[in-house]
């Protein structure tokens, strides 16, 4: 790629950039879009951005105070802030030092003249790489210096962002105002099979923690099997926003021509398209009031006879939970296995009664199953698009012949089409992979995340570091060996600095296409108008319609890591990707801020867990970066290359020492953390009672002042 | 090795067994030898043998009772049991299907006719083994079918083992009778300085724990640093060891001609050779008062001023314990670390002040150079043995000549010179390991023992069974590739059994020579009469000179170990070899449980930790014979060998499910087996107390009634 074109399209990025930036400002300047753009705020009750009227200014969101809301948000805020920091560190040295250096020496032209077989004119932008430095040349020691230096720069900022985040976490543990009520909680799994003598499993795990905790033992709840009073309850909810909603018609009728309004009808047949006309409002209220006896019903029948082999137990002090959650309690440590609790409303209760060796199981099982797909998904796929040509789909669907017909139509599907199904893929895929850390077994909704995240890594790790890298090398090199077989290693060292320019307008794709959608808000807008026209009629409905989401970290942070991989491995090789990176993670900083401000709620709290697996993620980036530069010097014929080698050593020892000393904070409940005083005493039943699923809650619907008590939790 | 010198060997082994009974029976009958063979017996103050009188039947240990001394000793005791059923109730099954089998078929006979190089005679116990077989015969399918057989009956008796030891584990935790003081203390190390504000690591500690745990914290024991404290008792010691001798002497002297005796006099100078002589007694005692005062004083400096980064903590309550043994203290985990504490006469308290990555440091250190050990140490050895030729000794030491130039002797010597350097290497070995165990930083003797036992375990291994197995095949292939290159694959089938020839003697050695020494206890009793006569004058010297010492189980474990292995792996080859294992096992049963109730005393109890560590290694035998088999069945061109592939992956899925479900109870305290009830409230200030090293001790040596309450424990 020369430099014009490279101009261009940055030229153009940055014009869709600035489009974005002012529709952004325009529309989220009308307070009709204010439930699109100041969700957050909306749902906590505070004005959407006060200042906002007295200046017209599209960076006016810049300017926003930052607040963190919750350890998770702020731990993300930190990875961006710490990979900021290493490369604007790093810059400061690797930009003035290698930019001269690299430019000024000359293989780039040589080698165009040199080279037989294409007398193309000269790469502007591999003038300013490693790709530049003639071999063996006394340059590259400014490029090995360098090479130490970020390094131990980025060593030196990971260190800080560790202790950073744990304090962090153990600040927000103990925060005295806030207190969790599942740090009073542990979740015992296995139960064996109730002995003769106690009659229910509630008895039996009363009696055993009972005996083993007999000052602190608080009380037990049973997991029970809820999927038929949840059915119920789903129904009940499905009657209350139908009921909502033809109250809403009947209300809007009235205002219209007739005074009194029309009643709204529906048809109690299937899908309400045959059987008898009856009022809705009678009928929904009929419903709802026969459900409510089934449901109570049914509740009590869940807790007395479908209790299942996991509990959830309750303790009055915080140390003690703490501990009960990292002990042994049974000699056969396949039963009574206890972990620690987490909030309730992220609990997978399904998950909580499979049983040890099955999760096992399931684990190694999902782990093959993933193992296989990031081998071979390039497989499917392409048989995909193989499968589904023009002339395929006109075969087997003929009424899109028409269509087909309009040639400039034809050119953009015969174009997109085989690209279409890579698209499916990889939007369907987190769902997938979601899915399957879910039947892994695994208790909360943070974990699956997080362990969904981590498989979700490595497609757009082999998709497109792997992919641009290697492919392009290759094909460079099995291009060169026809023709010109000599030359071959010098051809290497030329085609991975190539790829770096490949690599800058992804970035600048990334961050000014990719955050100008992130901040305009684009398709949930329309989605949220469309919706509120023709379908929301109750207010329910509309607050359904612009729910915002959480950040979504399990795609969010793999993506960011990718731009890390590529950003690290090609700091020395060409320093000019190291403010393309700066601009991505400086960008993102900013417009995520606004948007975890103003836009996403958080659907659960961990507490920071998604730190080592972050962390661990940045190392793994930095010792392929150091593994690169070795293999790079030694194509360069530098003969110092091997005392590279002390780089990945040092990393790896930096990460055991940080998996010892900083994880197991992260995975087990400290209990000097634990013991930090709280205001008041807490409230037990409070506590326990928050973990009641809503199907189960036998408290009738306005009880609103202990509904309230709970959400303070 | 052809029948006949097989039966003589057998022969002089069972001759030598014999003689060594009728030496035992008639040694064990005489009282004055009775602190060598019944010393655990006179220790605990029972009367050796009753009924010993009643008859000379040499064979009458055989009847004694068996009572468990120590669940350390059942757990030996269950791994012989273990191994002897396997055999056992596998011969049930082998012996009658597979010798008919093999005897039957002629293909040794064939081999030997058509060989061209070497028409020896046909080896007849060879005719016994699977290498008998015809290729791909049919004959084969009963060989597989026991390989099943075998697999399975060991993977079912390892089962219920494993039950039963985790089973004596808890019983012996929860024994009323018997509460260990170390089951309310936790071990903590890596305390960080102590932070202003408070004065002492002591106070520190107290602060730390009592604002975790409020109501169950006791006390704690902050580890000093001994070293000055220590080195002035064991001069009181020696002063008092001195003291007593003269007395004896004294006494001694009186009885003779002289009424009043002679007082023994020494040389105050140096080593007692030169200087004023002085009287012994009154010398000695002036010593030892100016030494008590020396020792009370350096005690106090050293509990105040001489505090490390280690401590003991108790508490009241065994459960609390328990628990925060295995819990997570401090945010930053390389600080405060917990572990359970172990028995007082175990600790390593000089190991216990190590920080955290130190001790992770030097592990890794010392695994190294026990692996550079393994791989390599027939280098030194090799060189050791060159190096010491008879010419080079003499060149070395002119004095010996005399010696070397009688005939017969300058034989034996230049025969068995060079074998010196191993049997010295291999005798010195295991201190070594135990050194190099110790040097990791582990804080108790057993796990020290533990670790220097698996350290030991591979030396015999690729010593003896590797040795033979690879060297006996590879002599033979390479003799073969020379001669006939064509016959080279029946040649390896041919050669594997041969080697089990080999073992089959080196087994009737072990058992008959072997076990007949361990009983027979001559090299202790010898020691024990030179000592009496010329050494010991008092009854402590006298008692220190028959101190049984204990099992040893860190090499014991390992050379049964390498039984297992050769059983296990030519179990199906050579059938024969069964009844020999058979006979190890439970001759070593007999002889052992004889000899760990009357002799040995063990030196420390950790209540069957030992059992993962000897179970993962018959695991691990398992599986190299599951594999040895395939590669066998493999050789023989047996189609369906890959029929075998299920059986190694059958032990892996075994070995997994153990290790998660009794490893864990191996190794941290169990919260219900701790909160079992004891018979009566503990007395915490005896627990305390009991933790004192003697060192420190200020009481005064006549305190008898507290030192009797300490051993209670």
């Amino acid at each position: 790629m020369d430099l014009t074109s490279f101009v261009t399209s940055l030229g153009t990025y940055f014009g869709i950039f600035m489009g974005l930036m002012i529709v952004y400002a325009f529309l989220s300047w009308r307070a009709g879009n204010n439930v699109v753009y100041y969700p957050n705020k909306i749902l906590k009750g505070l004005e959407p951005l006060e200042g906002k009227n007295k200046s017209c200014n599209p960076f006016i969101w810049m300017k926003v105070a930052l607040l963190p809301s919750g350890v998770d948000t702020a731990v993300y805020f930190v990875f961006l802030n710490t990979v900021l920091s290493i490369l604007v560190l790093s810059a400061v040295i690797l930009l003035p030092v290698l930019l001269p250096v690299a430019v000024t020496d000359e293989r780039v032209v040589k080698e165009s003249l040199t080279s037989h077989y294409n007398q193309t004119v000269v790469d502007e932008l591999q003038k300013l790489t490693m790709g530049n430095i003639t071999e063996k040349s006394n340059r590259l020691w400014a490029f090995f210096v360098c090479c130490y230096w970020f390094s131990l720069v980025a060593l030196g900022l990971l260190w800080k962002a560790c202790k950073h985040v744990s304090c962090l976490r153990a600040q927000a543990l103990m925060d005295p105002n806030n207190v969790k009520p599942e740090q009073f909680a542990v979740v015992v799994r296995d139960i064996p099979a109730v002995p003769l003598g106690e009659t229910t499993t509630e008895e039996y795990v009363h009696s055993y923690f009972k005996a083993i905790y007999p000052d602190t033992y608080y009380k037990c709840m049973i997991v029970t099997d809820n999927r038929k009073a949840n059915r119920i309850w789903e129904e009940l909810e499905g009657y209350k926003k139908q009921l909502a909603r033809a109250e809403t018609v009947f209300q809007m009728s009235k205002t219209n021509a007739k005074l009194e309004g029309t009643r709204p009808t529906i048809k109690t047949g299937l899908l309400g398209l045959c059987g008898s006309k009856v009022d809705s409002i009678e009928y929904y209220n009929d419903r709802i009031n026969e459900t409510v006896t089934k449901l109570e019903a049914e509740q009590k029948i869940t807790q007395s006879k479908k209790q299942q082999n996991a509990a959830l137990v309750f303790f009055t002090s915080r140390v003690v939970a703490a501990s009960a959650a990292q002990s042994l309690h049974a000699q056969m440590v396949d039963t009574w296995s206890v972990s620690p609790a987490a909030e309730p409303r992220q609990l997978i209760w399904h998950n909580l009664t499979i049983k040890y060796f099955e999760r096992e199981l399931r684990k190694y099982l999902v782990h093959a199953i993933v193992a296989l797909t990031i081998v071979f998904y390039m497989v499917p796929i392409s048989f995909i698009s193989a499968f589904t040509t023009l002339q395929n789909l006109v075969e087997l669907a003929p009424f899109i012949e028409p269509v087909v017909r309009i040639k400039a139509l034809r050119t953009v599907l015969e174009a997109y089409l085989p690209q279409l199904a890579l698209i499916i893929f990889f939007y369907l895929l987190p769902k997938l992979l979601l899915y399957l850390s879910k039947l892994e077994g695994i208790p909360t909704q943070s974990q699956a995340v997080r362990a969904a995240s981590g498989k979700y890594f490595y497609f757009p790790v082999v998709n497109v570091f792997l992919g641009v890298t290697l492919g392009g090398t290759l094909y460079r090199t099995f291009k060169l060996i026809e023709d010109n077989p000599k030359s071959l290693l010098s051809w290497l060292v030329m085609s991975l600095p190539d790829n770096a320019t490949f690599f800058l307008t992804y970035l600048s794709l990334k961050f000014f296409v990719g955050y100008g959608l992130e901040l305009s808000r684009l398709v949930p807008l329309i989605l949220y108008h469309f919706k509120r026209k023709y379908i929301c009629k109750t207010e329910a409905e509309c607050k359904e319609a612009w729910a915002p989401g959480d950040l979504g970290y399990e795609t969010r942070v793999s993506e960011d890591m990718l731009i890390v991989i590529i950003v690290f491995c090609y700091s020395v090789i060409a320093p000019l990707i190291i403010p393309f990176g700066v601009l991505y993670f400086g960008l993102g900083w900013l417009i995520l801020r606004n948007q975890a401000l103003n836009v996403y709620v958080p659907t659960f709290e961990s507490n920071g867990r998604m730190w080592p697996h972050i962390h661990n993620r940045i190392l793994a980036s930095l010792i392929l970066y150091q593994v690169t530069m070795l293999v790079y010097f030694g194509l360069q014929k530098f003969y110092y290359a091997s005392l590279l080698i002390p780089l990945p050593i040092l990393s790896f020892i930096y990460g055991f020492v940080c998996a010892k000393k900083f994880y197991p904070a992260f995975e087990r409940p400290i209990l000097e953390v634990a013991a930090y005083s709280m205001r008041e005493a807490p409230d037990m039943e409070l506590i326990f009672r928050s973990f009641i699923p809503p199907s189960l809650n036998s408290e009738k619907i306005d009880d609103e002042n202990f509904e309230d008590s709970i959400s303070k939790f």
